[in-house]
């Protein structure tokens, strides 16, 4: 299977994802500044893949230090925490690193303990988007129970292998059930203006030998309407305690547009996406994008000079519109503010 | 105003569709094979300016003809109606002028039919446009009766002034509204994946002085659940006895958006789009359009090689989702299939 980031032994191999769809190529990064670049210019991307990225990025810059080897450490950390400012899961990924390199012992002793963690966060990830999957492939399994026909599921955006080290959060049942003997189609939106589901959805799917077909974001209704779908599976960027979920623009009317068809729709992620300090979605600041991701997004422009723009990043998706969320430990139902606080126990 | 198609006396006057929104350029049109190539070529486009410039184009081959004019009339009828041969408006425009032409009378005088019989369908476009206008502009005064803040409306694709002679269908009652004082702000819909929204319907409304602003098909959701929008009005392709709409992909999910949010919907069409021998939506057949305007829309290829492609040309928005259907002769509300059958007598 397809994997986002690997540890040579002596350097991170990671997936060119600025690359995809037209190429599969690798890249071997060996320092410090590789990697800032690396997450810079989004060859890596995603929350989960973003923090084991920035982790031995740290590594890759104090594996050589001698002498003065907490003054390099700090600066190593601060340099790779300015590659993406705001990217949450690369400042606590950097500050889990700093404080195991802080603790008593040798500089040799604090270089193997870094390393080690950055190979525990490595595998935290793949155990945690792996059990993900489990949960969510026996969900999914349960929606037809008696077929040997494909389950046909809707996708959004990109919440698939390529955002974390191995299977992701979206695509994590999907992988899982593959591998347990299950058959799956995935419709893939698009997903504009970034066109993360046709680039890299697809790509991955592809890759790992799942069909899979794409549509233009406004053909989801017309998919649902003819009854081809089982269920509709998104990632989450941010989950409030009552289980509103902030995911990529467009993810709230698939959510409307699902309930509509009576097709459930199911939000998986990892725990540390749900936000305990906050009660609800509109507590959720909503990012206002560049115009010119909607006017010239394929390199040519394609709507005119002097028109206003409206390309908010995400929308919220409302609770009551989501069945079931997807997490490492288990599915959460409605109510979710009981069921989350629960699972956070 | 901005006009698609104008006579200039001795040649037909045509916007350069295919070059917006880039430029608005103008081309003249002098003899049957620039029109043939005009309409192949998509410089103009929409059923009703299709029907006026194939007219315009018989004229045009048979105002010079000298000796067998019934012979050369057939020939230049024939060979305009092999430049867009799935058209339906394109043939029934060219029989009202084969019929015209064919008349009793000398070649000088049946000439000057065909050119009265041409302006006569110009007239005839303006008007049904006109009336349509301001049937859905008195519809939309009377949604906000007691404000002077402009209507927010969202449309999906182009059925504006493009389509026809000048005022076009859903753009109608925003551009005679203009007309009578009113004020209006229109959220385009950019309608993937061929963008007709942002390419077209954003162009021709900044060009007539109407405040725009474009989004993607998945924006949406997001637009109405801030309750920014007072309605939505779209044109059709066909509409069944029972009020069902078949038009552009994407006008269903909007449609039943928009009932979620509370928002009014709205079709604007004219009553030769009715089409009396079908008694649903389900008897209309959605033609499948081919993978690479989606795989490679922009002249640049996002999506990979090798998966599966959704691309069906419209959807069917069922009437239960339709506030009013604005026609010429009046707003048509629920229940259609007598309301409809009463504008037809």
């Amino acid at each position: 299977m397809l994997k986002t980031i690997e540890w040579t032994g002596s350097a991170v191999r990671l997936l060119e994802q600025t690359r995809l769809p037209m190429e599969t190529a690798y890249v071997e990064i060996h320092d410090e500044k590789q990697m800032w670049d690396a997450i810079k210019r989004l060859v890596v991307r995603g929350a989960p893949a973003i923090g084991v990225a920035a982790a031995f990025g740290v590594y890759l810059g104090i594996k050589d230090a001698h002498g003065a080897f907490d003054q390099r450490l700090n600066e190593v950390c601060d340099y790779l925490a300015t590659s993406r400012p705001t990217a949450v899961n690369l400042f606590w990924a950097i500050e889990r690193i700093r404080r195991v390199g802080a603790a008593a012992g040798s500089a040799e002793q604090r270089k193997a303990r870094i390393l080690d963690e950055c190979l525990a966060m490595l595998e935290e990830d793949v155990r945690a988007c792996r059990a993900i999957g489990e949960h969510g492939a026996a969900l999914l399994a349960s929606l037809r129970p008696r077929t040997s026909e494909p389950l046909n599921i809707l996708t959004h955006c990109n919440a698939g292998a390529c955002v974390a080290v191995k299977y992701g959060t979206a695509l994590a049942p999907i992988y899982v059930g593959v591998e347990q003997g299950m058959q799956f189609h995935v419709f893939a939106d698009e997903t504009r203006p970034l066109l993360q589901g046709s680039r890299i959805t697809a790509f991955e799917l592809k890759e790992n030998g799942v069909p899979v077909t794409v549509l233009c974001d406004n053909m989801a209704a017309s998919l649902m309407s003819q009854k081809r779908l089982d269920a509709v599976i998104v990632g989450a960027d941010r989950i409030a305690s009552n289980g509103d979920t902030a995911n990529k623009i467009g993810t709230m009317g698939v959510a409307i547009l699902a309930r509509h068809f009576g097709v459930p729709f199911f939000v998986a992620a990892p725990l540390s996406t749900i936000d305990f300090s906050i009660d609800s979605g509109a507590q959720i600041p909503i990012e206002q994008r560049d115009a010119s991701e909607i006017a010239s997004g394929f390199g040519r422009q394609t709507a005119p000079d002097g028109v206003g723009f409206y390309n908010p990043a995400f929308d919220v998706t409302p609770a009551e519109f989501i069945a079931g969320i997807i997490t490492e430990r288990g599915v959460v139902r409605a109510p979710y503010v009981a069921g989350l606080a629960a699972l956070r126990g």
